[in-house]
């Protein structure tokens, strides 16, 4: 069922041109404490030490290994690049001592572009994914903005000073899930006064339109600012309270909303980082790219009713009737694997009727039920287990009577 | 290309209704240390020390892992389970001090049946996914032995004390790799005499004839005796040099060998092992499975001169002749990706021919050709990058133009 899933996705991401590619589970612990910012730095980190003494990290998240192989290969790739990767990523939970939760997180990235069509192409796939998951429009909403121009906003009109913009950018990434007054205690102690909060609520209630009120400068470098006035703006949803938590991000940063009240969260989100490569390497390639982990895209289907039916665990079981009759029904399982059919078929006989609830239970749809009577005219019976239907049917067209019955369901 | 061929095992291995799991990345240290053998545990074994001062290992194998896994879920689980996973292993490489080497192992097991079908039913799936590698039946050949056969004989036939029937397996484990002397030079350290070696050089060399100076008991408690002589002794040689390295193998061992004369060496391979459950739970349940590495995997495709071709980047790829087309070029890989096709367009405008040759070079089958003069008439042109055929097609068309244009090659 997950693998169903993934593979929906992996689907549409290639159709766009991604490569696959894969990285170390283990990184220098270095590679996260700078850029990806505090909370999985300071909190959510699994460090560990070596025999050798290098203070290591399982990764928590996959872009600055991706960052790092795009450094050490740059001299032979031809940019722009488009990469993904399904990696484990790990968090230290501190609540449950000494645990690391793993998850999987779908990561795609476009490295070595500064236009803002590689915005426009990530949002395109975000939609064709959402489209993959069966999730209706109306379901989710691409929340976009970009932190140069929350800077500019910051800076040009509450009239933040630019030292406490990251600090700022710290309330504002809580703006919908603290109470307001506590956001304000909190910029008081950042040195905001009650009028400049107020023009700080403006700001981030105030959606597309502060863009009016930004200098050209400031407009002009941001990707997104560029979309905004296109037809690419019907993608997404201009939004200034999103910032996302990852320190790396420079400009463009997005976010998938789940728009149902029970699971009212980000699904997932990215940005663009336009440093992170240079960590790794004396030049300086822009990147943009999204991770989305598998924790939250199940309970989003799961909240939607879009969870796909549990893969069974084949199509088809064949069951002896008598221990006399378990290598006949191995050679029947053969030869249906040999026609392309999910075939299983348990090694011991036991009750036909204890057997064939356990086959209906694991999702099969047919046994094949082998007995004696039948095989000595050469036939078995083929049974549907859901509407316990069965037909008798020559062994030596035994593959295509199982299609058949597959088929006809 | 290695994706690629990850899915057509993936496709083979699900024919059999195995169900894909997946498990941790760190395991306490001795789960390993106990079990793997001694090469894993103390040379290759990359351990770590976590926060809490616990020793962890990254996985070096998955077998112990899918072990803990079944024993955890062991009272909900309908026996026999047939589990296959695709995890990232590691090795702990002490020449480059430090590193560690990643790897990746598809893992197929069954557990809950001490039946020899199991062993049958493992050694057609490794057939199978031998074609699906579409490697030719002389390309390699499937050496199974047993370790309690091969115990036997080393008790009843060679005349070798049980306590040191484990340190004789290891000397046999490098029987095909050293020259004889030396290992005589070994078995005389653990006191087998010339006559003793003589007598395990003609057990080994023997092939199945040991069977018949075996006692019944020894013979009867075997999975492989009880294939020997039935009709699928076609799908293995009988071979008493196997032994493997796992510790935890209890009887049935096998290995795919390779049998080009370049690459003469085990290509992957497996075993059954009656007590790693035991380690996690009080059940004892049986378990055969074996691990398919993806080096030696990609190191025999290449040597047999079937490694499939790298995939390409994508089918198309949408080129702008200027600058103020781009925005054209991208809403036509829009309507190309929307009808399945895959499809990448550069952001930026580049020179024709360097666009043309990337895209070639990047393995893209057409290219599509926007420029401002096929525009004006509603039209762009279709380029095949292999013929340097070009034909114009009308934009309404694209889609269809360019899957002709594919069909066609």
């Amino acid at each position: 069922m997950r693998q169903q899933t993934f593979h929906r996705l992996y689907e549409v991401i290639e159709r766009y041109g991604f490569a696959r590619y894969d990285g170390p589970v283990l990184e220098p612990v270095e590679v996260y404490e700078a850029k990806s910012g505090r909370e999985i730095a300071e909190r959510q980190l699994y460090s560990l030490q070596d025999r050798g003494g290098r203070r290591l990290a399982l990764r928590p998240e996959m872009t600055p290994t991706a960052a790092r192989m795009i450094a050490a290969n740059a001299n032979t790739l031809h940019f722009p690049v488009r990469w993904y990767s399904h990696p484990n990523c790990h968090r230290y939970e501190r609540p449950q001592r000494g645990r690391v939760r793993e998850h999987w997180q779908i990561n795609v990235d476009v490295f070595g572009s500064d236009s803002h069509r590689c915005e426009i192409e990530i949002f395109e796939l975000i939609h064709d994914m959402m489209g993959a998951l069966r999730a209706p429009e109306d379901a989710w909403v691409l929340r976009v903005s970009d932190r140069g121009l929350l800077a500019g906003a910051l800076t040009e009109i509450v009239g933040v000073p630019t030292d406490s913009v990251r600090d700022v950018f710290g309330i504002i990434d809580r703006w919908e899930k603290y109470p307001r007054d506590a956001l304000g205690v909190e910029a008081g102690e950042l040195g905001l006064d009650p009028a400049s909060f107020r023009r700080l609520e403006s700001v981030l209630d105030g959606g597309a339109e502060i863009l009016d009120d930004l200098s050209p400068e400031v407009r002009r470098a941001s990707p997104v600012a560029s979309i905004l006035g296109t037809g690419a703006a019907d993608l997404f949803t201009f939004d200034p309270r999103i910032v996302r938590g990852l320190a790396y991000y420079t400009s463009t940063v997005f976010e998938v909303f789940d728009r149902h009240p029970a699971n009212n969260r980000a699904l997932f989100g990215g940005g663009r980082y336009s440093d992170l490569v240079a960590m790794f390497s004396d030049r300086k390639i822009p990147g943009i790219g999204f991770g989305f982990g598998d924790v939250t895209l199940f309970d989003f289907l799961d909240v939607h009713g879009l969870t796909p039916e549990p893969r069974p665990e084949s199509d088809v079981t064949v069951i002896a009737l008598d221990g006399a009759l378990v290598d006949a029904a191995c050679e029947l399982a053969r030869t249906l694997r040999a026609a392309g059919l999910r075939t299983t078929v348990p090694f011991e006989p036991r009750k036909l009727g204890k057997e064939l609830t356990r086959a209906a239970g694991a999702g099969n749809r047919l046994a094949v039920i082998v007995g004696e009577r039948e095989l000595s005219t050469g036939e078995v019976l083929v049974r549907d287990l859901r509407t316990r239907d069965q037909q008798t049917v020559r062994i030596t067209d035994v593959a295509h009577g199982v299609a058949r019955a597959l088929g006809a369901g």
